[in-house]
């Protein structure tokens, strides 16, 4: 890996999340370097790649891929800016580390995959940054080597401490569902196949019609049942927690870490106030292995493919949380080019 | 309590259950006695009394109530023996524990609740223990205070070493889930309004067609969900867990307690093979109480009218578990007799 | 057991903890109950037997023991009392359960046992009642069974959440620390052989001049190492936890139990604020199996012995701390009554 | 930091230490690079640097020091090496990570510190790694900033899976036992005032004579009481756990992570099995912080004074394991030069 020259890497969008990347390839992990920018906010772009050396500025994401020393891309603008820019990508035929979603809708996360396709070769991670947290994939390999048996149920919670005035209800399946869409199908191996939404008595019920919380509950192709308990303003703390419910016993990951304290009549811990905290290393994890696959032409993490299954569970899942009833998944056929 | 005889309990049905409560008058609980044994095996009812001084040895429920020296009933015997027994039992204006289900089937145990209102006062206890576990009821302390503010759902597992092999479906719902409706009821104060049931690819599926695991969703009165995951050939231990999520925080009970050890690469704790185990404490409790109640002519645990809840709720979850469909609780009017 | 008649216990002080013992036999345990009660304070005794049927009331100890229905003796009086009580009740061949310490000194715990000796048979056992707790049950059987290799270390923690003002170093030893010599020795089956004591700059010095906390460390006869963190004015609850280190792993008990919150930050549970509640259970044992061997003739709990034995290793202790060196206990000849 | 060239690292020992650390400059770590290595096995040192791009191989030190490109030198050859090699880097004024321990013995550690101080400014850091591991951090900032007041007792665990046969009872006391001496200090801010050794019946005594485990109990300059199980054959994992002991509460961090099952009665994690996989985010921080300061002309981390107060404090805990005794730890003046 040393004995190339760094990947240089254009980041698209510079708002929280892209310009936590860039501190990222610049700070943290090794054989990757911020070569360009981009940002409608040329003011914002320009800030962020400040302390970069030779770095691009751009307004318009298609210069900074054409940038000097760009050989890959980060996209970290918002959901409909996606499809241009993966699209502007696979044109130049450059490795790509996507935010979810992939893309807003079906339709346009089959575009992608189309051009990803006729290019022949894999291009297309998305930033399911859960496959990179340290319990996850223990989770995982124990799943996969059924340590314990077939799965048969998961349980999982999802806690925010609270999410801004303008969340709405669809945004709890498509940013934070949407999660546990891509968790499922990557630890069961299996699609989703229908999607239910109960909506109890609420805690508040916001400006935007938000009520929260919620409890999803979908089923896999393989008839596996996954519960989501899902509850944005919680207030208390950021959780995420899974149970696998085997033949043979159960696996929980997410308990409560590191420091415990006896104090005033109680006993326990801190509980982490938000994802960046709770999944540090997973974000480091999984840029890192990105940028190492880029230079080797590889994508080992989720690919486009896992995108659309996103995709198309969060539009089911919208449909089910309006209706109230079990939804079915709809979902093109998987290209062999996907692989499994 | 001291300054009055023990109170001479009949004991109706002398199988597992039966013959433990025996032993729990006997031995552990203070303030009464076992004045008579019933069961249709006299020779299994003689043995069980072999031990007790002045306890009547009878095959027929009648005769154990009318025996000398009895004041009140505990009613071990299979279900469908419970309505004759308690009807028997209330014209003699005699206290009652009765193991659950009150009856098998909603009008049988309205039959009963008419029978004591008729009579003008309370006498009927019902056997959910749970209401006597030390954990339980620290979990309810907390909801009625509305210590986290108002629940919003209830997660519930519920798991078996194994179970004999000729348990149905039928009794995951009566004998298993009918636990989680009592106790949801009385944890949230709260009636169930309907039931839903996820069979996931079953780990067995045995000779009587029992699909194992399940996962019952319910919708309480109050808009509270609960869910519940029962197992019951889970194969390696037995877990009663709840978490109710409430607005400002959530409440676990049922982790593992007790002896840790680092062994072997491992740390961690026993799981409890068996429900006597796990609630030896509460049924200890359950009996005490009920006897200290009824030396003052008083019933303060689950009475009939929360029996009838439960085979209310497990005739929806019945069909519910054969239908794939929600199917709403239909209950009779609460009558004022039954108080809150 | 149910076949005679309850045992009649004289209760010999009536203050805090004779009080709770009066209300345990009255209202908790079967097979036993209050058949006099004496204390210095007439009034006190008085307002105690005042709901218990036929129970005789004293100021005299000796006439307690000589009223009507007397069969056994719970002696609940201050520490300096014991000696004339123990020998009152072995002269009658009364069974005796006596609150720790068996008396204040060695010399006075050798007389009971020189006079136990000569009656012939065991009479007396000490309200060590951790040996009745269930964890700590559970660690005792590990260990004898060997479950995990030989023992080499014991870490044990004694934390109250606070004392009376007038607790002094003395007590500190005498009234916390002999709970863990004497859970020591049963734990381990060796005897204490030496003590020392380290006090660290105090949390506080109180009035008395109580250092507080304190770190004693003793070894035993087999060559374990064992250390105590006494901490009595922690000001955070009642913890009580032991660690046992053996050649193949290790084994804790005493972590915080029953209810875990998330709220605010911060996940957990409650630490129990004092003795009573946290052995609430093995009190209540306690009694219940005392009562039973005595209702059959023998002591199979803690004996004149193993108070003697905690006598001594406090007195060890206590000059320990007074010095900051290393003080061998010393121990008279174990007599062949006292077997193993 | 990234408009500088990366720092180039000599690296000398090239064994599993050296090696690793290697791999963690070129793959994990950014803003560094490998510029040379040295060993005396020639062989693995040119092994370790094949796939590194311009990487200089030695076998003497003192050439990969003069190697080009080498701007600072990690230390990672064993321990009566390091002396020669600290002194040649502070020659060069090149900045110096020094694997513990700084040197074997006091005399040689103050020398080390005359020729910093000579050069006039800090260049040394030692591999004191814990002060990197997250808990350890959060522990730290809790006890800095008073959360629980001030500390009083700390409680320390550290135990291997087993260690190479050639083990010896001073490999305790320097290898083991100089991470809590260097954690105690930093965590209290204090220095080690006396040591005593307890050794208990041992569950193993090898052919070295190593006795284990042992318990070693050190007081500071503050007060505080240290106590430090070390158990190095303990045979069920790697486990390091330290719990402080506050005026108001107390803190514990080291507690199992991660996966929970449940499985064939028992609940439970997993241990870690040894200390890279334990703390392999503490060595990656520690090398990534290391590296970064060393190229704004900073030292950070422990420094040279560190190692000193360490290697003084193991030569007394070395003498109270031999005699038994408390051995007051002898240490030179602090310089100002050294600060606080």
């Amino acid at each position: 890996m040393s004995t190339t020259a760094p990947l240089g890497v254009a980041v698209i969008g510079t708002g929280l999340m892209g310009a936590d990347h860039v501190r990222r390839i610049d700070e943290v992990i090794s054989g990757a370097r911020v070569a360009a920018v981009a940002d409608p906010d040329g003011d914002r772009a320009a800030e962020v790649a400040a302390r970069i050396e030779d770095c691009a500025v751009h307004t318009d994401p298609h210069a900074a891929l054409a940038a000097p020393g760009v050989g890959a891309v980060l996209i970290a603008s918002p959901g409909p800016a996606h499809e241009e820019t993966l699209l502007a990508a696979l044109e130049r035929d450059l490795p790509v580390l996507c935010e979810k979603p992939l893309t807003p809708d079906a339709a346009s996360a089959l575009r992608v995959l189309a051009a990803e396709q006729k290019l022949g070769h894999r291009r297309v991670q998305v930033g399911f940054m859960r496959r990179y947290d340290a319990e996850y994939r223990r989770l995982a390999r124990l799943l996969a080597d059924r340590e314990l048996g077939r799965p048969l149920m998961l349980h999982c919670r999802h806690r925010n401490l609270s999410v801004h005035p303008y969340f709405t209800n669809d945004m709890v399946i498509n940013d934070s569902v949407s999660h546990e869409f891509d968790a499922a199908r990557w630890l069961l191996g299996q699609e989703i196949a229908a999607v239910r939404v109960y909506r109890p008595t609420p805690a508040s019920v916001t400006e935007t019609g938000l009520s929260d919380p919620q409890f999803v509950v979908f089923e896999t192709t393989g008839g596996v049942v996954v519960d989501v308990e899902i509850f944005v303003n919680g207030g208390f703390g950021y959780q995420v927690q899974a149970e696998a419910v085997c033949e043979h016993g159960t696996a929980r990951i997410g308990e409560a870490h590191g420091l415990l304290t006896n104090t005033a009549g109680r006993w326990g811990g801190e509980i982490a106030p938000d994802f960046l905290t709770r999944f540090a290393d997973a974000y480091d994890r999984e840029v890192q292995e990105w940028a190492d696959a880029a230079r080797r032409g590889e994508v080992t993490g989720p690919g486009a493919w896992d995108g659309y299954a996103a995709v198309a569970a969060c539009a089911a899942g919208i449909e089910a949380q309006r209706t109230g009833r079990r939804v079915p998944v709809e979902m093109a056929e998987r290209p062999a080019f996907y692989g499994r």
